[in-house]
């Protein structure tokens, strides 16, 4: 094989590679990673670390993530969770920049939370179901917990994520700021499709109003036609009941749709005629467009990715080949091809895509790079089954206007410098 | 439709139902669930519980899981966690009859830690791959970080899983003693076969020992066709950075083979061209026959399954139709059926999996069944796609005797009394 990096197969300028070139190792024998391992001979190790000399910790009933990486990769809060009195809404963030895979740990999942987080007894807790129904029911968690179940892997995204993207300038440069508020997680719950025939709907209901059991009961309106199609009342997140941030110990949960409507700690489910008109469907989440009018009840999330390696967290060392690697994700099903480009968006390069591919969840994607050492401009362009394109920031502002702050998919550009430096910009 | 439930479409004897009835969502308008709701009107809440009437707390940085939670879902460890000197073997339990799903959250996890948990400093930690390689190399957490990566989820077992269902008789009741020992979650590093490419593999090359950096530098080997087929240097488990009690910063990761050959904290990976005969695969981890002669490097983990729900933890309140559910999990691929006896293995119904169906993975499976009020022995019998059958109990120790601890893949029993109590049984 040449050791030649030129001679390896390009799908896009500025140092783009195959996406199948990873898969067939071909790349250690001709180009070397950037990071390839120095020599054994160069330096033997003298000795044994002092974690090897004496026997380590016991085991906990509940483990947790090593002492160093609670501070690097904890949520970022805004307000900063130490700062503010509880009952406020605050946002936290999670780090993709520090994380990988698709599924995100639930002590890292994003949240929003507009009244703080109940302390809610789950024997005490009920589900009330009711309004043009038949036959209104009441459920304890015990009761719901022997219903039955469905488990799937979504997403879940704040409508709000990436609104820092509307501004006219960058903002912000860390990841966890600008696409901190989406997350993936293993939801196990009740089809909710299940406990509104066992109530009966009556003629003409359309939507129902879900209210969580938080101090502001936050309540959304949910047209029946989702709801009887794949919301849930979902009980276990990643294997374990969910936890208090993300509604213990139930929440609705409406995939694809923006995260505010999967009503936290749910209480009420009423169905109705119409939507309720609730705060936060009025003053809150929605879309101010460019002639003063909103749009309401934008409720699914648009398709979207972003490249989560190398970003702000990951400068790069020296000049050679790079996996770059991200999340896509699309509230229509399912991400069909994600593009890379290293040149801002005049060439692209296709992305390999990490199977199973799933509708409404995280995917993967990763291609190699070569950086040889010059300026470039890494952007992801997603793709979904519902044939949508994510569009660049441009084309979005112009359709869309900037006086809104929620439901940015626009491309997301990181621009690389001469020292292998990374930071957020706009192109 | 008819409110007799014995119109009901039935698989199996003792109440087992077809897979398909939740799907259809007609169960309900037949037969009712044991647990379908109260009406309303019987009791309408009055006021608001407590957690309604103050705004609730903050997010943290880090969140966990609820106070109720804590107490009801954590590992049980063997011996007492609180009641051991570090650096003793001890051995922590997933408790999967309070869970679902198939992912298990990383404080969950099961654990066997033979020199307790090293605190390595990842900036100081390094993996040498050295012996019959042409170019011994030596990387840094940080420059394998930089390597192409791949993401899959896979169970790991112990071969001790399961191993009190060797004796004579039931010795543990509790579904975490007896199954606590496997456990799901998604897998994010470096193949290993691109590492072994850099290094060069010499001729003659068999086999590679892998040396932990716990204080015991725990050792195994694995024949070196496993290692360039999908063995990893996994660096993020379900999204974040490995805990400590999984390998932090770094560990080997073999799918389907037994959990201890997926070295923790792994700093050494020699290659040979034989077993070094290990401490940990030749006074444990081998299977001891009838006739006195041990199986040594019986390293792949077979078919297996078991019911989570209901179990132990979740006995019958009342007459009506429950869902069975379980995992069933294979070291040779993917899960291909999995069948559910209510009469204690005499007939049996094919239950549903949960998709997508993922090879080396937990694979969950539901099947509707009614409990008629009458004694019942629930079973689960799983199939893999390399043809295998889990075997009964008497079948199992027909073919293997009784001196073995490791291994025990036979058939699990649920006895259900007339009472609704559930528990551990052989039949």
């Amino acid at each position: 094989m040449s050791n030649d990096a030129r001679d390896l197969p390009r799908v896009a300028a500025n140092g783009l590679l195959d996406r199948r070139l990873f898969m067939r190792n071909m790349m250690l024998g001709a180009a070397g990673t950037a990071t390839a391992g120095a020599s054994l001979a160069d330096s033997v190790s003298t000795g044994q670390p002092e974690w090897m000399l004496t026997p380590g910790a016991t085991t906990e009933d509940y483990g947790m993530p090593s002492r160093f990486e609670m501070e690097r990769t904890k949520r970022w809060t805004v307000p900063p969770a130490g700062q503010i009195a509880t009952g406020r809404s605050i946002a936290a963030m999670t780090p993709h920049h520090m994380m990988h895979g698709t599924i995100t740990p639930g002590g890292l999942h994003f949240e929003v939370n507009h009244h703080g987080i109940p302390d809610i007894d789950p024997d005490r807790h009920e589900l009330i179901i009711h309004g043009m129904v038949e036959r209104p029911i009441k459920l304890s968690v015990d009761a719901l917990s022997n219903y039955p179940t469905e488990t799937h892997n979504y997403f879940l995204e704040c409508s709000g994520n990436s609104s820092r993207l509307w501004a006219d300038k960058p903002t912000a440069s860390h990841l966890d700021l600008t696409h901190g508020l989406v997350s993936g997680s293993e939801w196990t719950g009740v089809p909710l499709s299940i406990l509104l025939d066992e109530a009966g709907l009556k003629p003409g209901a359309k939507w129902l109003i879900a209210e969580g059991g938080d101090s502001g009961s936050l309540s959304r309106s949910i047209p029946i036609d989702k709801a009887l199609k794949d919301s849930m009342i979902a009980l276990y997140q990643n294997g374990e009941r969910l936890r208090p941030g993300q509604g213990y110990p139930i929440r609705l949960f409406n995939p694809g749709f923006e995260g505010n409507t999967s009503t936290k700690w749910v209480r009420s489910i009423r169905v109705t005629d119409r939507p309720v008109m609730s705060r936060f469907e009025t003053r809150t989440y929605t879309d101010l467009m460019p002639d003063g009018k909103a749009l309401q009840f934008s409720l699914g999330m648009e398709v979207k990715s972003v490249i989560t390696r190398p970003s702000n967290a990951n400068s790069l060392p020296k000049k050679g080949v790079y996996e770059v690697t991200g999340i896509a994700w699309t509230g229509n099903g399912r991400i069909t091809r994600v593009e890379v480009s290293a040149d801002g968006g005049q060439t692209w390069g296709e992305a390999a895509l990490q199977g199973p591919v799933l509708p409404m969840m995280l995917t993967r994607f990763r291609i190699p790079w070569e950086w040889e050492g010059g300026p470039a401009i890494l952007q992801s362009r997603a793709y979904d089954e519902a044939g949508r394109v994510q569009p660049t920031r441009t084309d979005l502002i112009a359709a869309r206007g900037t006086k809104n702050v929620y439901h940015f998919n626009g491309i997301h550009s990181w621009g690389v410098g001469e020292d292998g430096g990374v930071q957020h910009v706009y192109a």
